[in-house]
C-alpha cells in the first residue's frame, strides 16, 4: 500500500493486508521486561491534547519518566498544546505536512531499528500515510500501521466490521452526490450521511427529507479530510435517542501479569445529542448480556487488528439490539471518564500495553456508584483565537457538595477557545446515574460559566 | 526572630510567636476563585523528591498547569530530580546556600507582592531561616512562615505539643553529653536519641546501655543539621515493636466546597522497625476511638500553627494510649499510601489547599480493603552515586497477580542511588492487612531484584 486507497475494492485489500499482518505480527509480540534509563524508550504522541496528556502523564507519574527510561514527546499544531508541559521534547508543526511530521519523530527516536519506541497516532488531522510508510522503514506505529489507518476511515473500519460478522447499523457507501441519492432509496430516510473520513464527528448530518441530501452532502464534503466526495451513509435509529445508549467498548490489547497476551475490554456509557461526545459513564448501565455481547463484537475487531493498545470501538443499543458502528485505535473521548470511575485510565493503560508493559486489569473505584464525565465547552458565540484570561476552579466544587455528591474538575489548559471548543471535563459518581448526570451536567455548566475570555491575539 | 534560636527559651519564643501569627493570620485567609493563565499562580517547590513531585503532577494532571494558569517551579541539589521533569520551571542547586536559594526563588515570584503564590518546602534539608526571612519581604512560605520552622526543630515540636496539652512521651532536652547523662537518669533506659534538627530520622538511636550514652551523642551530632550538640532524649517504649502501632495524622487545612476553612483529618498506619520510612497503610487499623483521639490531638496542632495545607503529625499508639511524637508541615512519606487508598492524593490535597483552592475531602476507593504501600530501597553494598542502568516493570505484577492481589507500582526515576536510598514504592490491596502487607512487601522486593546499578560515574 502506497497510496491513500479510494472506493470499496483498495479499502477491501487494505483491510485484508492489515488482517494478515497482524497474524504474522502476533507471535513476534513480547513483553517489555526492562526499562533502562541509559537508553531510554521514546514514547512519541502524535497530537498533545487531552488523550495524549493522559497518556505522556502516566509516564511521569508511575514509571519514573525520563529517569525511569521513558522518554516521552509530543507533537501537535499550536503551542501551549495540553500534553507540551508533561512531555520532555515537544514540537509544534502542522500534523498534515508529512515531511515536517516525519523530521520531527525522526528527530525523537533516532535510529528506529536501534531504538526501543512506540509512535502513536493521538488524532486523525495527521498525515497516517506517511506515518504507515514510516512504520516500512522501521518505526513502531501502534497499535499495527494499519490501526489508526483503518480506524479514521469509515469505509474500511465499515468493510472491516462486515467481514468480521459483526452486527452494524445498515449502511452504504456513495462516491457522488448521484450515489448519495440512491443510497437513501435504499436505505429509506431518516439516514446519517458522514465523512468517509474525520475527526471528532465533524460534517455528520441527519437528513429526514430528500431536499436536504445535497446540502448534507456539502456539508461532508466540507469536513471530510483526503477525497471529500467519499460519504458514509447509515440508516438513522430514531429509537436511539428515545429508548437507546451508546457504548464505547474499550479493547485492551496486552500482557497480563504472567506475561501473556490478553485482550480485555471495558465498557463505558454514554449519549450524544449530536456527533461529538457531550458526556459518558461508568458502569455503561447496559444490560449485563448485551455489555457482554457488546464485548465480544469488539474484542473481535481488536483481534483483527492485532498488536498492543487501545481499540475503542463505537456501539448502539436499541431494543435489545446492539450495533457496532466505528472504532479509533486510541483511547477514546467517552473514556476519560476512567480517570475518575477506575483505578487506572485509560491514558496509563494505552501506555502501559503499547510499550509491552505488563497490565493489571483496573476495578470500579466505588461499586455500586456511576461515575460520570461531562464536557465543559467553550461558548458557541466566543470568537475562534480567544484567550483563556481566567477561570474559576472552586464553583463546581460549591455545585457538587450542594448535592451531597463527590465530584471534580479536569480543566485541559488550552490556550484558546473557539466556539464550541472541549476546555476541560466535569466529573460526578452517585449511586444513581441520575444524579450522577445531573450533577456532572450542572459541574460543568459552572465551570463555563466561569471561565472569561479575551479578545483574541491578532 | 532573626537567627535560629538555640536552646529551651528562644524555642519557646518562638512556637509562641508562631501562634499569635497564626491567630492574626486566620482571618485574612481567603478562598482562591480564579486562575488567570495570563498572570499565573506560581508553585515553588523547594525540593524535588516523590513529595513534591505529587504536588506539581497534580497541579498538571487536573488544573491544567501552565495553560491552566498556574506556573510549577521545582528546586532541588541534583540535575534530574524527580519532580525536575514536571514542572515548568527548575532550579539545581544546594538549599542550605541561602543566596542562591532566594535568588532562585525570587528569580520564579518575580514581585512577591504582586504575583499569586506559595512556596513550599518540601524537606528539611533547606535553609529554613532564609525562607522565613523572606516571608517577611512579601513571600507565601506555606502553611506559615513558622510552619517548617517549627515542625523541623524537634524540641520546638515538643514545646508546642506540650504547651498545647496534647499527650506525648516522656522527653527532655539535652544540649550536652552531660545534660543527656542526665536526661537518661531521669527517663530511665532505653531511651531514644535524636538529633533536634534532621531529616527523614538521621541520626536516630536507640540506647538500652549507659555505655551507649556518648555513641549516641556522637551519631546525633554527625547527623545534626544547625547547633549538632542539641539532642532530644524520648523514653523508649519497647512494647511498641511487639503490640504497638505507629499513626502520621494527615491534618488539611483548606477551604471546604462551600468556601468554608476545615481543618480535616485522614489517619494512616504504619510501622518502622528503625527510624525511617518502611510501609503504611490506610485505613490505619487503629480503634476508632484512637485513630479519633488522635485526629483531634492533630488538629489541635495544626490549628496552633493555621494557615493552608497539610501538616503531617506522627503518633503512637501502644495500649489503649495515643502519643504525639512530631510532625511535619507538608505531605508525609507515610502519606504516599493515599495515591492507591484515596480518590485524591495527599500532594493534589497540599496543592489545592495551600493554593487557597476549594477542597472535597477523599474517599476510600475500596471500602473494605487496606491499600498498602512499602519502599522499594537500593541495596546497603550499593556504591554511592551508582546510575540506575536498567530496572523490571514487570516482576512486581507476577508476584501480585500470584497472590491473587491488585497493586501497583511507582518508580520515581531518581537518576541514582547511594546505600538505601528510596528509589519507589509498591502498593498492594487487600480485604487482609496481613496479606496487603505481605503482597506489598514481595512486590517492592521483586522491584528491588530488578534493578541494575553501573558504576558511579567520576
Amino acid at each position: 500500500m502506497s497510496m491513500r486507497p479510494i472506493g470499496v475494492e483498495p479499502r477491501r485489500s487494505m483491510v485484508d493486508e492489515a488482517m494478515s499482518y497482524a497474524r504474522e505480527l502476533e507471535p513476534r509480540l513480547e513483553p517489555l521486561d526492562h526499562l533502562d534509563p541509559g537508553d531510554p524508550f521514546v514514547y512519541v504522541s502524535v497530537g498533545g491534547g487531552e488523550l495524549g496528556d493522559l497518556v505522556l502523564t502516566a509516564a511521569k507519574r508511575s514509571l519514573g519518566g525520563r529517569g525511569g527510561g521513558i522518554l516521552t514527546a509530543a507533537i501537535d499544531r499550536y503551542p501551549g498544546f495540553p500534553a507540551q508541559d508533561v512531555a520532555d521534547a515537544h514540537a509544534v508543526l502542522d500534523m498534515m505536512n508529512g515531511d515536517a511530521l516525519e523530521a520531527a519523530i525522526s528527530g525523537f527516536v533516532g535510529d528506529p531499528r536501534r531504538t526501543r519506541h512506540a509512535v502513536f497516532l493521538e488524532v486523525e488531522a495527521v498525515d497516517t500515510m506517511r506515518v504507515f510508510e514510516m512504520s516500512r522503514r522501521g518505526y513502531n506505529v501502534v497499535s499495527t500501521p494499519y490501526g489508526p489507518l483503518i480506524g479514521m476511515d469509515r469505509l474500511a473500519s465499515k468493510l472491516l466490521i462486515s467481514g468480521l460478522g459483526v452486527p452494524a447499523v445498515d449502511w452504504r457507501y456513495a462516491g457522488s452526490a448521484e450515489e448519495l441519492r440512491s443510497a437513501a432509496d435504499e436505505l429509506g430516510l431518516p439516514i446519517i450521511v458522514k465523512p468517509v473520513m474525520t475527526s471528532s464527528g465533524h460534517g455528520t448530518s441527519v437528513v429526514t427529507d430528500a431536499d436536504e441530501l445535497d446540502a448534507a452532502y456539502e456539508h461532508a464534503l466540507k469536513h471530510a479530510r483526503g477525497r471529500g466526495d467519499e460519504v458514509i451513509v447509515e440508516r438513522y435509529l430514531p429509537e436511539l435517542r428515545e429508548r437507546g445508549l451508546e457504548l464505547t467498548q474499550l479493547v485492551i490489547r496486552g500482557f497480563d501479569e504472567d506475561g501473556r497476551l490478553r485482550t480485555s475490554v471495558l465498557s463505558v456509557g454514554h449519549m450524544r445529542p449530536g456527533a461529538v461526545y457531550v458526556e459518558s459513564w461508568i458502569p455503561s448501565g447496559a444490560p449485563a448480556s448485551l455489555e457482554a455481547e457488546g464485548a465480544e463484537h469488539a474484542r473481535r475487531i481488536a483481534d483483527a487488528l492485532g498488536g498492543l493498545g487501545i481499540y475503542a470501538v463505537e456501539q448502539l443499543v436499541v431494543d435489545g439490539k446492539i450495533y457496532t458502528s466505528e472504532f479509533a485505535n486510541r483511547p477514546h473521548d467517552t473514556g476519560m471518564v476512567t480517570r475518575w470511575a477506575l483505578t487506572e485510565d485509560e491514558g496509563s493503560l494505552h501506555l502501559r500495553s503499547t510499550m509491552g508493559l505488563r497490565i493489571q486489569l483496573p476495578r470500579i473505584v466505588d461499586i455500586g456508584s456511576t461515575c460520570v464525565a461531562r464536557v465543559v465547552l467553550a461558548p458557541e458565540d466566543v470568537a475562534p483565537g480567544s484567550p483563556v484570561i481566567s477561570w474559576d476552579p472552586s464553583a463546581a466544587y460549591s455545585v457538587l457538595a450542594g448535592m451531597g455528591v463527590r465530584g471534580d474538575v479536569w480543566f485541559f489548559g488550552k490556550p484558546m477557545a473557539y466556539p464550541g471548543r472541549r476546555m476541560g471535563l466535569a466529573a460526578a459518581c452517585s449511586p444513581s446515574l441520575r444524579t450522577a448526570r445531573d450533577a456532572a451536567s450542572r459541574a460543568a455548566a459552572a465551570v463555563e460559566e466561569g471561565i472569561r475570555y479575551g479578545a483574541p491575539r491578532s
